[in-house]
């Protein structure tokens, strides 16, 4: 491929696009955008979080001229540590962003190295051979903004999480005249959010949570727990000012939660009343209509404060008869198991529970189908990269751009790995690089890829069972078979096929004794394990994973 | 307890309450309503349904005087082949519902000795001490019913699955009449269905789903394939109503989908145009824009024909570029991961996909918040017991029926297993039965119990590694210990810690040997199992299971 061509590389595996990272690449530079997690699904075995696997930044390390975050939550952000580790480029972000990316990297013990610059909305700045301009985009996190990136093959937009909001909780909508501006100089390509494509309509202000709140903290009895993502800033203003305008102290629960607050109060991004917060150990002290405790857990984390108050595992407070808790979030697609589980746990202890649809507690932050129409509208691009969702998303997002006159060979859906070339105003699917996601169990980065997810997975389905004997030299079993089986059958179910698999054996034995085919351990072990399967497929049609371990002696 | 009391016990495990089996006992007398399964949630490894222990009813086989089946749905239906397993009474049904249950029980094996009595709706039944009286009801499939059954100790309402929808498909709305006759009786108690307890408003008419259905047959450029449950018969209706309008042919897919459509024709709950329906074979011969294929694997199942379309792995046919797929149902809570995933697989493999809320092609069978509230006001019932659903779908039932009037103590929210008592116009939570669900996995009833079930999570979580180990009587190692390990950590990576395990190992024997304790094999076997614990944790922060075994030669 030429080296004289924009190389867009998004960063992680397959299933999703350019969510947590991407790179722009020409010639012998980087410019990485956006460094994030994503959080585990049901199905992702004992896995505390997934970063994209960056190997190709790696690599490259030596080319990355910059790093641009454009917004403060996780799945932007929360990698940041890991690429420390591994990459020295300097970090763009506006200041709100800025402030929550010095929380976390001082805890992981990079903020003294990290080379960190303030960029406001509005602003561009030169990094490498692409200008970069900061366009002020809504979302549920003030501060957020979409790039404008000059390369030398033309402007890209990438929208960074985004929605129209008419009435931010902020009161700074998102920077029409900017996106219009591009759109003048033309537009090369868009890089678009389509999280919510299957969306019909318009996604409601961060407004319409108000008056839900306004209902709740009206008719609360007792304590209000509300429950959020730490990094929800705009939900934090929310909170204080229903808790403010029904005269409720307001305290924070949980460092994340504690530091975030910290730190957007400090820039002036969240305005809290002075006497509104107050320290968890003072709230659990007064009356509990005088008090809101606002956590994190909405996913049902088993971790998280409401998990653990779920399961009645938390330290500080339990949750008591009497209680409102709000869960101001909608379940992370493949949480919603553990989400309705975690409702239905808070309830059985007395709370009452109020989350959306009960109440609108909750609105998405990103935008629906006629807002993307407008972004497409407003930005007029040649190209359209649908970005951010699964592929269901994207070819909807896709659909959307035909629909608006966008010819379908200028749309590219492609998963993460798949670059996308551009050169002389020419669009080109090219070569895929190797990549997929780490995941990150315990403080073990890494050590779990697929292949042990996969044994892992069949573990869960069938169990396994291992068989050892110890044979004399005459293949006579000098003690019982040794048998350990976890997942598999009940151990009084097992017990009613050892007769059958004590037989197999001694048969098995039987005839390798008397010759006829004498065989050294190993096939002897393997031959063993055929007759047992047998065994345990006749018995219980299952297939649990079997290991036979024989010592002749 | 009295003997001369009502008791009501819904069977099945905590979670839930009467969605699946229901029992109604007076003296030595047992009503049963309704034999159904649940799907497993994601997180029920490699189980592929789960049926109500109903132990309780085997105990006291001899009482039972009868079993009503209020609709032909699989989760009010589906184990109808367990319980003639070990209960031998009359089962009373309406037409559609018993020929229904009669393909079922004749796949079981059961049609010939099962005791099948058909009563329609508006007619009574008496049933041992139960006068049972059965009044039409909307839902998803035709020929539903709600139960009034007049017991010694007053009128009892059991609403079966229902919505009240006002256009549905066979014209045939619910029974407003019977329900408020009842009322006029007098109403001891009513078991409200509570599945949609959670959303607000009126749950749209079936109908509503017809001018989606028309914009897909209009639109679809190839085949169209409509994946939906086996037993939803109105959905079938709908989609030949389609097919019919847009000139395309019909093949229902599958063996459960075909006898269902066949036994709703014979009995006329299904009216399917002369000519319409054709077999696959001929289907798949025909031109794209000539057929549609009506087959099973809305949740995503891999063993159903959805499922194994999107793998790729189906038999008679493939999907092919132009094809449209479209998803009639919602994803059972706790499916949204696998229905998401298929989705996405079927898009990969060049299907237009479509769901809702892409468009509107699937309603709720279930009333909504105010469809709940005009059952209340409609059956005017002294006491009400929410049935169907969650813990949290019964406790918004029971807010809004405090709203209504009811007061807060005449409301019983318990999950299955709780038997509530009524004498005397009281009611009585009473004591619990022993119960819970037996998770079938393959062809092995209830071997897979929650503790197997729990080996499984854990298993999942981080893995096993077991060790064997070799000594002669001086307990030096006459080999290299034994180790067998899956979903810990990679081989590898695995490979590093060996050197910490054999140490550890090296001197816990070496301290034996030298007479410091002595000890047997048994107590050996624990020794080296905390040692080796240990490294493992620092090595990975991990707890997989860990077996260790030592034979002494």
């Amino acid at each position: 491929m030429s080296s004289n061509s924009l190389r867009i590389v998004p960063i992680g595996g397959l299933g999703e696009i350019g969510k947590n990272m991407m790179a722009y690449e020409y010639d012998d530079q980087i410019l990485v955008v956006d460094t994030g997690i994503m959080f585990p699904e049901n199905d992702m075995l004992g896995i505390d979080y997934i970063i994209p696997d960056f190997q190709y930044l790696i690599n490259r390390r030596t080319k990355v001229v910059g790093i641009v975050i454009t917004h403060g939550h996780e799945d932007h952000t929360g990698a940041i540590n890991h690429v420390m580790d591994e990459i020295d480029a300097p970090i763009y972000a506006t200041p709100l962003t800025r402030g929550l990316l010095e929380v976390k990297l001082a805890r992981g013990g990079h903020l003294g190295k990290a080379n960190l610059n303030t960029v406001k909305a509005g602003e561009k700045v030169k990094i490498g051979v692409f200008e970069v301009e900061f366009a002020h985009v809504c979302h549920s996190i003030p501060d957020g903004v979409a790039l404008g990136i000059t390369t030398p093959e033309g402007l890209i937009v990438h929208t960074g999480d985004y929605k129209f909001d008419h009435t931010p909780v902020d009161n700074w909508p998102t920077d029409y005249a900017k996106l219009s501006e591009w759109a003048g100089r033309g537009v090369l390509a868009l890089m678009a959010d389509s999280t919510n494509a299957d969306t019909p309509g318009w996604t409601p202000s961060e407004r319409r949570i108000e008056p839900a709140f306004d209902q709740v903290f009206r008719q609360a009895p007792g304590r209000i727990l509300v429950a959020s993502f730490a990094s929800l800033i705009s939900r934090m203003q929310q909170v204080a000012k229903a808790a403010y305008d029904h005269g409720r102290k307001l305290a924070f629960v949980g460092t994340s939660m504690r530091e975030n607050a910290k730190m957007a109060t400090k820039l002036g991004y969240l305005d809290l009343p002075d006497g509104l917060v107050i320290p968890l150990d003072d709230a659990l002290k007064m009356k509990p209509k005088e008090v809101v405790l606002m956590c994190t857990g909405s996913q049902g984390e088993p971790t998280s404060i409401m998990g653990r108050l779920a399961a009645g595992r938390n330290r500080q407070f339990d949750v008591q008869e009497g209680d409102t808790i709000v869960l101001s979030s909608h379940p992370i697609p493949g949480n919603e198991e553990s989400v309705y589980g975690t409702i239905n746990k808070l309830f059985q202890r007395g709370a009452d529970v109020i989350y959306d649809p009960i109440l609108p507690v909750h609105v998405s932050g990103h935008a629906s189908q006629e807002e993307m129409k407008l972004m497409i509208h407003l930005v007029r691009p040649k190209f359209l990269v649908p970005i951010h969702g699964e592929l269901r998303h994207l070819r909807q997002h896709g659909k959307m751009a035909e629909e608006l006159g966008i010819p379908a060979e200028n749309i590219a859906i492609v998963e993460n790995g798949t670059i996308i070339e551009f050169e002389d105003e020419t669009m080109r699917i090219s070569n895929r690089i190797p990549g997929g996601y780490v995941f990150v169990d315990g403080s073990t980065v890494g050590a779990v890829g697929p292949a042990v997810m996969r044994e892992r997975e069949t573990l869960a389905q069938d169990g396994f069972v291992t068989i050892s004997l110890l044979l004399d030299k005459d293949l006579k079993q000098r003690r019982d078979p040794e048998i350990i089986t976890r997942g598999y059958v009940y151990k009084g179910d097992m017990a009613s096929f050892l007769v059958d698999i004590d037989e197999v054996v001694d048969e098995t034995l039987e005839q390798n004794r008397n010759g006829r085919s004498r065989q050294n351990g190993h096939d002897l072990e393997k031959e063993i394990e055929q007759a047992i399967r047998k065994v345990l497929a006749s018995n219980s049609s299952r297939r649990p994973q079997l290991f036979v371990h024989v010592d002749i002696v």
